[in-house]
């Protein structure tokens, strides 16, 4: 067995974007987990100057204490810089009423793009793979989702300057190319929701649909690409015929009711209404009020969608 | 409880789809198992004017004979006309070289569609129900699909004269009704492979996922429903693309190579050439068509995609 192609898959990654691996310097995310252990390895041998985050979540105890701690010495061992951040996610849940996971999620981005643009890093690098992205899709699928749920995780985000360059790595080859090289990393026993459902689908659901469907991991793997490929073709229709309908005025959107009710399809009316809040219940809604008199509206907390006389008008509330 | 109101969702489908319950003759597949065994009770208690299409396939033996000679006594209990069809599935799977499944899928519907043409018969019944449908998304998920096979199978099919008016009904409520009825139905013991994948999911995999997404019915069937609605505005969409870039010619379709590759999205590539049986692994063979010479051209057994200068000719190949 010839030895994994992962360095050379980190760097065509980089390539096929037109990232320069020697002119940038890049902020790590690290866990300490073996996925972003490899992920320093790999940056390490690709070149790269990079620069370590750590989040202290603070919610799994001494535990937590042990992952800061052993991130810092692999800070240490690489000869770069660690930048450590403890979180009371506890009390952001709870100020934001958000789930611990949400608030987690939130305070770790919003701090990867602070730390980024403070200290002039080009990039943050995240250590998410394909398993990782198809658990992602699983969630959502049977959580209940439309089409973008299916496209899993972006490879990039520029807006938030994240990139993910071990999303085409599965599982199993990370694993092995730690072995191979000796690595070291911690485990993280959290049970926390989001943890628990991903192990529900990685040790228990995924393995018994192998049985059945041996290729089930590059069958979903392949579904993902179809999506994004179909998602971007559908999204970049339903833009047009939003720019077709849809007049945009100051902050209100004025919309012919007769010119709207021809493209008869509910997807259409569900994609414009959502980008001001309104949920696909709305849908139903929207289409009595195409029969209501003029002054009828509906409303959620922010918008109303208002008739007036042959239009559709949606207007802040305020 | 109240008493379900399935045969008033059986009216109602009809209902919606203009088609009236008692100026028509329907023909009713039945298996003689639960489904069309309610199937059967409910368009007596509508008031259809109706006959039974039963298909032997002969392949379980004694239990296929039992099944005919059950649909022929309920036939006598409904006093209506029953049609027997016995298949050699076997020998036609072989012959044209495909699955049992397939093969038995292809003899009834188009069995269905012959019977229903030379009898007078406006349409043909099918006995699907919603967790048959869930079960066949979750197959074509697992063994890897685009947006249409997340759509699921449709309530009604024009061409086929089809209909699945148990389609919205759950099993459980089935089930309930059977027994409140106290009907008699047969067990298919059957262990065929497509029969084995859905007790897989129907057994195994949705009780687990029930454990963590209690909703989990719910949810998938809300999926299709969304994917159903975004798949019809995608298909409109691609179609009014297809009719801007393609220029049908006799049998001929000619296309500008600059005007499509203006739409730089490969699910486009994929969704005009998969009309002439080109398959998705082709799309790459084509964006290097378009940097090649003119008469270079690639192709499967039927249909060949020429460069000639600044166009794609997909032409048959005869």
């Amino acid at each position: 067995m010839k030895p994994f192609p992962l360095l050379q898959t980190f760097i065509r990654f980089f390539k096929e974007k037109n990232i320069s691996l020697t002119q940038h310097r890049f902020l790590l995310a690290v866990s300490g987990g073996v996925d972003s252990v490899v992920l320093c390895a790999l940056s390490q041998r690709a070149g790269l100057n990079f620069a370590i985050a750590h989040c202290n979540f603070g919610l799994r105890g001494e535990e937590s204490n042990r992952d800061e701690a052993f991130v810092r010495s692999l800070g240490e061992q690489y000869g770069v810089a660690v930048f450590v951040q403890q979180f009371d996610t506890a009390a952001y849940a709870g100020e934001n009423r958000v789930s611990t996971q949400e608030a987690a999620r939130t305070l770790r981005y919003n701090w990867f793009d602070t730390l980024r643009q403070d200290n002039g890093f080009a990039y943050t690098l995240l250590a998410h793979h394909a398993n990782d992205n198809i658990e992602t899709v699983l969630m959502h699928f049977f959580r209940g989702t439309g089409l973008e749920g299916l496209t899993g995780m972006p490879d990039e985000n520029r807006e938030k300057g994240c990139l993910r360059p071990m999303l085409h790595l599965k599982r199993s080859e990370i694993l092995v190319y730690a072995a191979e090289h000796n690595l070291q990393w911690v485990e993280d026993s959290s049970n926390a929701s989001s943890k628990y459902t991903r192990n529900f689908f990685r040790n228990e659901i995924l393995p018994q649909l192998q049985t059945v469907f041996p290729q089930v991991e590059d069958n979903l793997l392949h579904n993902i690409h179809r999506m994004q490929r179909t998602a971007a073709l559908y999204n970049e229709q339903v833009a047009a015929l939003k720019k077709k309908v849809c007049e945009i005025k100051g902050e209100e959107v004025h919309i012919p009711v007769l010119k709207l009710l021809q493209y008869r399809h509910t997807s259409l009316l569900y994609e414009i209404i959502k980008d001001y809040g309104f949920s696909e219940s709305y849908v139903a809604e929207l289409l009595k009020l195409a029969d209501a008199a003029s002054g009828k509206y509906i409303a959620n907390e922010a918008w109303r969608i208002i008739r007036h006389r042959a239009w559709f008008i949606i207007a802040p509330k305020t």
